[in-house]
C-alpha cells in the first residue's frame, strides 16, 4: 500500500500500521465490552494473559532455550547499561567490551563506575568505521562478561555473527532484535529497548541465562534486581502494562509476517537498494560503514559536498521522506528501517536519491 | 453521561474520556497530518514541545516554586523506593519514615538496603487504620529526609495535612497527587507514579528542590542520578514519550475542570457518598480507616459477614461495578475513585451498597 509519507525516524520509530489499529481498537473500549488494557490491574486475568502470550511469542520468535527467563524491564536500553554492571561487577571485578559506536561506548563507561571496563576493541580512532574479525577478538578469562552491541544505531555497524567469548556473553540487540535471526543461545544475555523494532519506549525486553543470573550480586536494590524480576513474572511492582501491551502486539505482527527469517529477507531487500545507489553514485554519496559491517537498519552516510546535506534533507521532506537526519554526534544522513518500515519506503528513498544525484551532479 | 459500567480499579487506573479520545485520534496519525506522537523522536521539535508544555501545566497545577525541578522518570513509584536511599542514603546515614501502610512500608524496607530506616510512626500493631497527628512526628535531626505516603492506597488512609519535618520531606503522592492542592513548597522532594491520578503505569513525576537535589551523593549510576535528569530536561536517554504525552493530556483535562481545587470538590463529594452509606449501615459495612484519615481516592470497608464479600462482588459485576475487590494483603472491598472517575459511578456504587444492604440484612 503506498503512502504519502515515509517515517524513517531512528527511535522510537514507526509501528506497524496494523498494530496501531488494534491499539486503537483497545483504548475506544467503553465498559461494555471490557475496559482498554491501559487502565485495568497488571494483576488482572487480563493482564497476566497478555503478559504470559507476550512471553510466550517472543521466546517462540527467538527460539529462546528453556533456561533463559525473559523479563520486561521499564526503562530503554540505558537502564541496562546501568542494571548490567550494577548487577555483575563488584569493586575489583572487570568486564570486556567491545566498542564500536557511540551505544557500545556508553555501556562502557557507566560501567567503570562499577568495577573495570576492559576495551578490547575500540573503533574509535577511526570514527567508528568497522568492526572486529571474530578471531581477533580475545577475553580476559578473569572478566565477568563480554559486552557488545549488535547494531549500531548511529554510525550504522551491525555485526554479522556473534562474537565467540570464552566468558558469558551480552548483547544490546535494541537495533536489530527480531529483525533476523540472532542465536540466543551463544549469548548468557540479550537485551533490547523496544522503541526500534519492538514496540514504544519506556519498556525493554531482557533474555537471559538463569546460570548467568546466579552469579548475580546478592542484595540489589529492588529496581535493579535481575533475580527479583525473574522471581515476580516481570511484576515486583506496575510495570509499563502499555508497553507490554504493544510489544506482544508487534510479536504477533511479525509471527504474521513469516518470522525472524521473512524479517531478515525484507530488511535486507530494504537495506540493498539503499546501498546499491550509495555505490553505484561514484562518491556522491559516501557511505560511512565498511562493505562487511553494513547495518540492515541504519544506513548512514554523507553527501561528497557537505553542504549539499542541507537540500537533501530539505528535499527530502517535500518528497514526503521525513527523518533523515543524522544524528548530531556524527551528522550527515541517517536512514532508519526497521521491521516495520516499508519495502515502499525504501523503494521511494533510493529513487529520490537516484533523481537528487542527477540533478544535482 | 450515564454509563454501563464503571471501573474502580486501583491502578493502572481509568483515564478520562476525552484523554483516551485524543489519543485515539494521536495514534491515528498517517503521515499526511504528521506522524504519531509514539513513533517520532524524543528529541523532535514536536515532542521537546510536548515534555515542556507537561512540565509547565504540571508546575501550574502543582503550584510548584522556581526552585524545584519537574523529572520524568520511566518506572513506578516502587523505583523511588530504590533511587532516593541511592542517591541520599550512604552506609552510616538515616533516613526517618512514617509507616503508614503497605507502601510506606515498602519504602522503608528499600531504604534499609543503603542505610538506617529510622520508623519514626509504625501503624502495623493496629492494622493501618490510623496516621500520627502532626504534633507527634519527631524527626531526628541527623537523618536526611522524612518519608512518607500521603495516601495508603491498600489501607485507604490519606493525611490531611503535610507532616511537618524539621529535615527534608519527602513525598510518595502516587495515589493523590493532582486530587487536591497539596502543598509542593512545603517538601523537598514529592514524586508520583502516573498510574492513578495522571496517566498510565510506566513514567512517574519527581518534583525536586534544588538545594535538596544539590546534596544527592556523587557519582551515581546514570539510570538512577536526579542530577543528570535534571540536567538533560529528564532525557540523558529516551523516555517514556507515550507516557509523558499521556501526562501532558491528563493535566490539559484537570485544568479544563478547573485544576486541583475543583478536582478535591469533587472527589470529596464521590468518597462522601459511600462513607455516608458506609455510617449509617449500622455495621452491615465497616471502615477500614479511623474516620479522621478516610482516603478519598481509596475506600477499603469490609462486609460484617465476611463470607458475603463473594456474593457482594458478583452482585456488583453483574451491576457494572468492577474492579471492587480488595488487595490480597488486607481482603475486604476496595472503591478507588480517583480524578478521572465520574460522579455517577459513585452514586452508582453507593445506591447498589444500600440495595445489597436491604436485600441481605
Amino acid at each position: 500500500m503506498a503512502q504519502d509519507s515515509y517515517n524513517f525516524s531512528a527511535g522510537p520509530a514507526m509501528l506497524p500500521s496494523e498494530v496501531k489499529l488494534q491499539a486503537i481498537e483497545e483504548l475506544g473500549r467503553n465498559g461494555r465490552d471490557g475496559f482498554s488494557v491501559i487502565e485495568i490491574s497488571h494483576r488482572s486475568d487480563r493482564f497476566l494473559g497478555i503478559l504470559e502470550d507476550t512471553e510466550h511469542r517472543l521466546r517462540r520468535l527467538l527460539s529462546v532455550p528453556d533456561d533463559y527467563k525473559i523479563l520486561f524491564v521499564s526503562g530503554g536500553a540505558s537502564m541496562q547499561f546501568s542494571m548490567i554492571p550494577y548487577n555483575f561487577l563488584n569493586n575489583g571485578d572487570s568486564a570486556d567490551f567491545i566498542v564500536s559506536g557511540y551505544w557500545s561506548e556508553k555501556a562502557a563507561k557507566e560501567a567503570a563506575k562499577c568495577g573495570r571496563a576492559n576495551l578490547i576493541f575500540d573503533g574509535s580512532s577511526d570514527g567508528f568505521k568497522t568492526l572486529p574479525n571474530p578471531q581477533d577478538i580475545v577475553c580476559d578469562p578473569k572478566s565477568r562478561y563480554l559486552h557488545y552491541c549488535s547494531n549500531e544505531t548511529i554510525h550504522g555497524l551491525e555485526f554479522t555473527d556473534v562474537p565467540k567469548g570464552s566468558i558469558p556473553v551480552v548483547c544490546d540487540a535494541s537495533s536489530n532484535i527480531l529483525s533476523k535471526p540472532i542465536g540466543v543461545d551463544r549469548h548468557s544475555m540479550v537485551y533490547a529497548g523496544a522503541q526500534k523494532n519492538i514496540g514504544p519506549s519506556g519498556i525493554s525486553v531482557v533474555v537471559i541465562k538463569d546460570e548467568f543470573m546466579k552469579s548475580a550480586l546478592p542484595n540489589r536494590l529492588a529496581y535493579m534486581d535481575y533475580r527479583l524480576l525473574a522471581e515476580t513474572l516481570s511484576m515486583p511492582f506496575t510495570p509499563n502494562t502499555w508497553g507490554i501491551f504493544l510489544v506482544g502486539l508487534v510479536c504477533e505482527w511479525i509471527e504474521s509476517q513469516g518470522g525472524t527469517v521473512a524479517m531478515e529477507e525484507r530488511n535486507s531487500l530494504k537495506s540493498g537498494l539503499i546501498y546499491d545507489v550509495i555505490d553505484e553514485s561514484r562518491e556522491f554519496y559516501l557511505g560511512h560503514a565498511v562493505e562487511d559491517f553494513r547495518s540492515r537498519m541504519n544506513i548512514t552516510f554523507k553527501l561528497e559536498r557537505e553542504e549539499m546535506e542541507v537540500s537533501f534533507l530539505k528535499e527530502a521532506e517535500l518528497n514526503g521522506l521525513h527523518g533523515l537526519k543524522g544524528h548530531r554526534s556524527i551528522g550527515g544522513i541517517r536512514a532508519s528501517m526497521y521491521n516495520a518500515f516499508p519495502v515502499e519506503g525504501a523503494e521511494r528513498l533510493a529513487e529520490f536519491m537516484r533523481e537528487f544525484r542527477l540533478k544535482h551532479s
